[in-house]
């Protein structure tokens, strides 16, 4: 297996998993395929530690954000963002017309459960949205202290973008009070890029009943009655491929085992921590770092693209900053199917070419 | 290579475009990723004979019929609708809150121009819809002479349902002036479903930057820009697996050559008309036959599911009406790589379990 891309998402993916997406045609409406998906429906509610309906969508993860906010904001949502993919959201939200407002933090920081308690007291607001692994500053969002806030309100749907770290961080969805956790395949997931899962609760089904112009690809409630009434199908014809092969990763997840599975994902990210302490600076809130990703303050004055472009040679590929924060922060990814071996070999290659000596044992 | 599903899509696909599917994945946002993005656009824009920009989705083609829709109405949609596949855009139209009206022909006619030429001199309206290929009824609309009417308005943005046509029958967007021509990978091209592609003129590109909400996801002018500006990249993570396939299969075709392609498209669909005049009776007015799919009136009142079931015993699977044509009718498509013997073969099982003798090699 080639081990190459390390930025986040698409990653590199096993050849087993590739294999799988290969699989001959089915037909959508028959029985192998109602089987196919009520078998990932109940694989993904262990993952997401759930009992809600568990929807699929042929899309990246955008589409199914989009879905959420649009069948479910009755009244106003609010939209907590700590970097790119938190305002994503809002304008998701603007786009669609829907009344939304949007809460920042500076980048690097995270979103306070203070802040959220503080905005729903108002009681202008029936849905918040919170990114839970903000790919752009490496955020983990404290979503657990912010779904104790959440509960505390009547009526609110909470809505989890966990597209960078569902698989990689345990997200107990339903402890958390989470109504819609949005992810997909292509990152922590370790698939090809292509399909898109979200969680889906009693609540929000009640809730996208009130809505009455949902749309029709993301129309969730849509996706849900379908799934009820037509025994696990879907309205749309969707990616079989990429269920071929999300069927087979999840049996190879759950044989690995859930929580062996999160502990190599914090293992991995010790490790760049470590490294990324001793060569730069950590350029996210230390108290709220990301298991999946590690943003790296480029303190050196280092050429991000330059070191990408050696890194390439030997075969690696890491990610510069986003957005504005390119050339000021690089982020390596440490996801999916990867090993503590494939991050060492990857930290010896950036050794090499920036001159740093690192006693990787020791990280 | 096993041919088994002669239901209009999924259809089999060849074991080579499945193995396309299976390539490593490569970084969405690097120059392998525009390249391979620009090689499909140059291919497609053969295939549809255009020079319009194509738009690539990962979808179904139901999400590109919403953005096409969602994305280019300003003043007023009409939607003509000769089956269900028609029906659908009108329930997109007001699942979105857009302005618009259907017109519907009886099940297994045609939609005429004069119908179309009677709606548009109203002057109420600035899009409208056509499926090329009503899946339901086997009725093949004529966009052609349509496309006539639509020239004599000024500002109409003409879109087109070619789901299950484009690939297997010709359709010259540029000279037919249709703004938005769709279709899905899984079916005349062949591939596995999750998908979507639509040529984008000049003239939608102008009337969608009047339309103020065009949601995200669909936003057809938002993908539009992002391909213009950033090289042939899109603004969401896309199915690199289907786009390999995609551009090799585009490669099959082009060397097949689109007019034998369509040929043979035709020759298929001859042989099963034969078989269906001589055994049962069309369903769809003989005028407006599909060379993608023929619909069948179930005049023997045998029992269809029954059939398929038998069917599936040789290794075959043939489509039952849709809704509410079920047991009245049965549809069998002839699209993609299936060859007229493919089809002969699929004839002789069904003639077997009937009790039918037919002489194929007369059809």
């Amino acid at each position: 297996m080639s081990k190459r891309l390390f930025i986040p998402g698409p990653i590199d993916v096993s050849q087993d998993i590739l294999d799988c997406m290969s699989t001959q045609v089915i037909g959508h409406r028959g029985k192998e395929a109602s089987q196919l998906q009520q078998d990932i429906s109940e694989k993904l509610q262990k993952l997401f530690y759930t009992n809600s309906t568990i929807l699929l969508s042929t899309s990246s993860g955008t589409g199914l954000m989009e879905g959420a906010i649009r069948s479910c904001t009755s009244k106003r949502a609010a939209v907590f963002s700590c970097g790119s993919f938190g305002n994503r959201w809002y304008k998701i939200g603007i786009s669609n017309m829907i009344p939304v407002d949007l809460f920042e933090v500076d980048l690097g920081r995270a979103i306070s459960p203070e802040m959220v308690d503080k905005v729903l007291s108002t009681g202008k607001y029936d849905l918040i949205t919170v990114t839970h692994n903000e790919t752009s500053t490496g955020i983990r969002n404290p979503i657990e202290a912010i779904g104790e806030v959440v509960k505390k309100y009547n009526d609110i749907i909470y809505c989890v973008d966990a597209v960078s770290s569902a698989g990689g961080i345990k997200i107990e969805v339903d402890k958390l009070g989470i109504d819609i956790c949005i992810t997909s395949v292509q990152k922590a997931l370790g698939l090809p890029p292509g399909m898109a899962i979200c969680t889906f609760s009693n609540k929000a089904v009640q809730r996208a009943k009130k809505v009455p112009y949902r749309g029709t690809y993301f129309d969730l409630l849509a996706m849900y009655e379908y799934i009820v009434s037509k025994n696990y199908q879907y309205p749309s014809t969707p990616s079989l491929s990429h269920m071929f092969a999300l069927n087979f990763q999840l049996n190879q997840i759950l044989k690995e085992g859930l929580e062996n599975r999160f502990a190599r994902h914090e293992d991995m990210a010790r490790i760049v921590r470590n490294w990324a302490r001793e060569h730069f600076q950590i350029f996210t809130d230390e108290n709220y770092l990301s298991n999946t990703l590690t943003v790296i303050k480029n303190t050196k004055g280092i050429s991000v693209s330059n070191l990408n472009k050696e890194l390439q040679k030997y075969g690696y590929e890491i990610a510069n900053g986003y957005g504005g924060l390119k050339e000021k922060t690089f982020r390596i990814s440490h996801m999916g199917d990867y090993t503590v071996d494939d991050v060492k070999s990857l930290l010896k290659n950036i050794n090499e070419i920036l001159g740093f000596k690192t006693d990787l044992s020791l990280l």
